[in-house]
């Protein structure tokens, strides 16, 4: 069948940063990972080999990059390098978890716009698509030339509260930021929202929140694109709890979780937070509070539908 | 001295669309606008002539990019081909509204995003540098590879309104995609935010939007960048009142202005609509309601600072 | 068979400039029109949106860069930008009148030049294919890198006279600068040629046009790219009735039309003016005298070469 | 002085084209050759060495680039390199003779545009500027994206045409591509025009050619951009005196002079064939009839006013 | 069958260096040489017309840029604009002989890096990919932005040595940045290496060449990339044969053979000289002493796996 | 005086990689380190400030790519996109140290050119200008389309010996592709040279390396551009002490000391390494036998003549 031809052409590679997660795009995909290897040499210099030929092959390398941040671009980047040197027909450069890109704007003089340049580095290296999945700010899109396929996971986890059957429910934007993403979520769940008004320095404690909107007595869903190091969504899990919510769960799309944010989360009165495979969590990460849901299958749909030539959208439509 | 010397380099032109900006803006600089014409054909075509030698200069064009949009973006584009070809040793482009801003990620599949498209063009055709006001989102600094000086006007618009003494101050975000602007604006005013949560499709009524947050009894003031037709900020003001505020004003830094705008505001129980001049009103536009401020000495300023290679950042610094 | 499925595969899409010649262009191809809508908003900003997946389509435009040619070429622009992040296969920008075409060069110092601005714009919005038909100077092909097309209409004007059997013929160039376009159409009718020598300003009366070569008793025919105000082709059929002519004709490939031209042509001793349908010419400027000949069938025959790589030239050689 | 000052970082190069053409302007920009020198292998290859620091200067090569073409091309593009990478401030081409200005237009299916490429490959190679004289076809300098001063020599030849006080002139266009220039070159002479109307094929002989305009009894100037084989100027000389003209001369700025150049000329009844040195003419080469006319001083008043920030136009205006 | 069908649209061209290798390579590949003419005009331009229609062909260009390298490098250049401009889909440059490729570097101030232009060059005209045979460094390949397909001819002539049956064999380098080519090659033959230690200038006598190694009584084969005047090697042979080789045989991939090569080679102790055909060599440089073997396969079966996308690297492996 | 007007605009930067080494350069050039910090996130992320103004400065960036070569690489490109940006005049990148730079050809296929990428990388974020010194291949240079300003160390470590007064010393290539920088070290030292022919795989023992040349005796001088696990060295000198060394010196510039380099010296028969400070060595690393000479004096010199428009050349001439 024609679709099976084509699918012949069609190679997913992994490097390092989240091999679980290319391992089951591919087998979502019905194909095998294409062999490619990454090796470290005494003094921390990389050297990639694909292992195969890929000439004319529409290529998808699978690399989030996550911690160790630079480590995973770099990889990624001279992975294109080799991919653009050996003739591939496509290099589709799918970016489960795209970081550095809450640096998508210079906040004071003389600052970087790093999410832009990473950008241009993953061009100029050779990309020929870009997929991605619920990048911080919407507007990242635009610093690509080539097609960004930008996919959202917020369905997934959305379903996921859904089937819980919750009883007045309020979703809350953690900042002023993420109001916007919060009433978005809050419409697939039929909810009302509230706001997090955080006004002092980052580190304020949980008691200088004030709370926008009315949550007393309600099940309370903090959301939010990243989970870092834990404190947005336990601070605001407590000083919700404190102005009166019955309980609190939270989904964030990315699991960062740098730092002591299982501290910060177990110690918080959260009593779940869902989150997505887009980053690896350790074994030493993994509270028992959290839930992973995974975006394999949302990504290997998204890519047969690329290679097939057919649109993505109706992969996120109602 | 020294920075007369260096005036005499340092040529600013007006383009159509915003003429009496520009000659402010010379006038605050020490200098006269650069002598160029635009002139219309029969046909519709332009045709742009720089009528004194701009060899080796620091130029700076003027040009709002508000309606008619297209033809104000054309005719900066045929202006900078003008500049480069003319040996300009800069060229420094000063857009203080800058229109299409709006458009600057994909809401859908397969729209594009002009507020990209517009930034590429701009250089394609010479920019060595941008100069703007309060861009609607700040990402898309991003979308330029050339130096941006991104100005704000919200501290001329803070002072004007601190300067009136009002008491009990609410800053009120009319839609969930300007609570972060809203907070900002209250922190120079010392005051909470109020956040108007609209559920259903664009054109709501007033009695559909919902208020999250405490005004009953305040003086209300809605913050947004743009106001277009004034819908936005008019039904606010309703719901505001409505919602047992004592007063509202609005400020907003590019005055738009579209369609039945002047209508809207009059009817509307606002009090006091606050805009800049980065777009000229015409007389049928102009309400009595509306107060304009005037960003000419602000982008002086920061001509100044930028042809002399003095730091921008301190004109908008407490 | 092998066409018709390649054809699944042709998507031509019209812009707001010419649609009946984007019809007629569809339908001669076997096609229907793809769906994409141009919204504007009440502040003159556009909106375009593609209604239909492109992803792998070889992609055709048709859109005239006529007056409003800002407004025009924008939407080119943009709607490039769109196909190009909506991952169309290729990129076809067909401009049967290519606007700002007159602006070739400087004529003077610190003018731009405008046609080679337009190619810039258009390659850098993301066209990988351009086809046009009689553009102004034949040096605009090199204004752009990627492939152009350059179809010519004059054989089906020559054709349209041949079949008059007009005898005694003169081919007259209406100025200094048409008279190679003058050589090539009279070797299709095998006839002599004769220039306008127009000496003074542009605003010349006809009796001050010199006529330099053999027209007396002759039917002329005067031979143009472009009739703009009509303003050349009723000067020059004065002139020429002037000087002993015994009838005079006209053709000019773009019926540009402005201004006063009908009066201008209305007036004129013009027995006909012969264009083609590349500009959509209104109601109330389409003279009794003008005949418009479709170039929908050559487009149509062309774009199909081009889907089917077959060479272009053909089409065009006796 | 001011002036003097800033001559010390002005350095004039020559390559191997025409060198005494580059020393006359040198000389008269008060200054001398920078030192480089173009050595040939026994391979054929070059090898440029500028032996001299040129960090921080304003370079400018002067270059033909006349026959062998393709040699000197490559010499002027390795040199462009060689300046690129050792710091040059600007790198301006002084380009006298633009070879392959004929190719500008694809003439039939499937032909290059020569003479954009040549555009590209010198800026590819790092040129910030070009100067040149009397490019073939105007529309070439919109093949550059850097600034292209564009100088004339016709004031230099009208001035040498109107001090031999010749009666009763007609200026004459050797075929249809050239009857704008002159028109324009008989302006400076307030004299009429007239066309040689070639019908055949290119090597038609003079009884062939037919002329429109009146030269009974005339002094005929030709007037071409091009000397090259020197059969048109030829073969038009002739016909002009078989239809009648008194005596004929011509002028052509760039002396190609290719093949049989010399004996076209010597054998035709032309009086006078005025030249310029772009070029520069072997003394085998050199026809009693030649005259040639030094466009050094206007080469080096350009390059000052260029170094000096000035404009260049005033240089040929009257 | 699917390669036949395939074959229709691979288009071989040869220009004017090395037509009888385009020859051989074409017949191998089962196919023709396209048709194009390359016509020099009497001034010395080329007129390139490309004599078949190639839309959307994968089209291959040989032409190895040996003396006259200016020439056969501006050909190549204009090839690559008209199959750009006539819409090619793939652009491959087949370059036996990359000339220039000793100016890879730096050696002193202010000197071009030669091959890198090149490179430049070819790219910025419209290669799509470059395929070539032993270039001088390695390092050249990262010049390019495209795919290097970059063929190694050494099996060919390792292969020719190991016929021979020789016996108790030493390569040896001709200087000190040979080295590593001599010891792969070495490999091959299961051979020891030695090195010939110049010290003084380049025109150093054998004499004064130093052998680092032993040699004594041995077959030695001084390996070279390039035979171009023919001292190395002669100089070369010497040296070994004074100190106490039983014979000298030489292999140099590229037969430049300027100057006096040919009495260099034949008055050398040389036994053979084994080169390749990647430079055609005329009858009067072709010494008794010189074998040439084809890369005429290589070069075929390399250009049809790139076609049929197939990895090149297994016609080079053992 | 003028230079110290000049030094006002030279800011120099220190990245994380080097701090010694930048300060130790600044304080050369009679200035002081810009201010600047890099801060890391708890999720690895990096953040750069420039704490001080530099628009219209020269900057200089003083960053060794060594390991962690990934974060390092990655520091610099934030940097130069936060500096271009922020309107530096010039941007000259200074690397000391470069990493990656033995990843410059494909050894096999399918290999990226890593040198290369980080070359496109540099200049893609927006580096005017680069010094290095002594990269491990001068093609390197080439991979650059700004200007590079490659220094060498080669004389500081020649000038070392010298002073030692060593006798009957010779200078040994430690594998066949370093055999021409041997010969250059030579030349400064008046020595002959030898070889270590190694011929198995990568991790033969001393046994296996045969030595051509004559070391019977004499003071070997190992001359590598790095020494990264110290094997190389090491078992070099073994083999050289088990061929009849008196005694074995070794000179690297770049002491990248992997693995466990430092055990491998120090077991080693090396009398004494000498390297430079272009990585700096941690206090572990820093066994006895390693003497570090400065190439501050050379950046610091290097960096003052491209700044005051002087030849760098004359640094490294005798």
């Amino acid at each position: 069948m024609s679709i099976e031809y084509q699918n012949e052409e069609l190679k997913i590679f992994s490097l390092s940063s989240n091999p679980s997660l290319a391992e089951a795009i591919a087998k979502h995909t019905g194909t095998e990972l294409g062999k490619c290897s990454v090796k470290t040499f005494s003094d921390g210099e990389i050297q990639i080999n694909i292992e195969e030929s890929i000439r004319g092959c529409d290529t998808y390398i699978v690399q989030s990059t996550c911690d160790p941040a630079d480590q995973h671009i770099m990889e990624l980047l001279i992975m294109l390098d080799a991919l653009k040197r050996a003739s591939a027909k496509t290099i589709n450069v799918v970016i489960p978890y795209y970081g550095y890109a809450r640096q998508d704007r210079k906040t004071k003089s003389r600052e970087p716009i790093t999410a832009k340049l990473i950008a241009d580095l993953i061009q100029k290296a050779g990309a020929s698509r870009v997929m991605s999945l619920d990048i911080h700010a919407p507007q990242t899109q635009g610093f690509f030339d080539v097609p960004v396929d930008q996919l959202t996971g917020f369905f997934i986890q959305a379903s996921y509260f859904s089937k819980k059957n919750l009883e007045d429910i309020v979703v809350v934007a953690p900042d002023h930021g993420s109001v916007k993403r919060a009433r978005q979520f809050a419409e697939r769940l039929h909810a009302p929202i509230a706001i997090l008004d955080r006004r002092g320095p980052r580190n304020s404690s949980p008691t200088e929140v004030n709370v926008v909107g009315d949550i007393e007595g309600k099940t309370a869903i903090l959301i939010d694109d990243i989970v870092d190091t834990g404190r947005r969504v336990s601070t605001g899990a407590q000083a919700l709890m404190d102005n009166g919510a019955k309980e609190v769960y939270a989904t964030c799309t990315h699991p960062v979780l740098s730092g002591i944010a299982r501290q910060n989360i177990d110690q918080s009165p959260l009593k779940e937070l869902v989150v997505t495979d887009t980053i690896p969590i350790p074994e030493e990460k993994l509270s028992d509070k959290i839930t992973q849901l995974s975006v394999a299958p949302l990504f290997s749909d998204a890519i047969l539908r690329v290679h097939n030539q057919e649109p993505v959208s109706p992969l996120f439509e109602d």
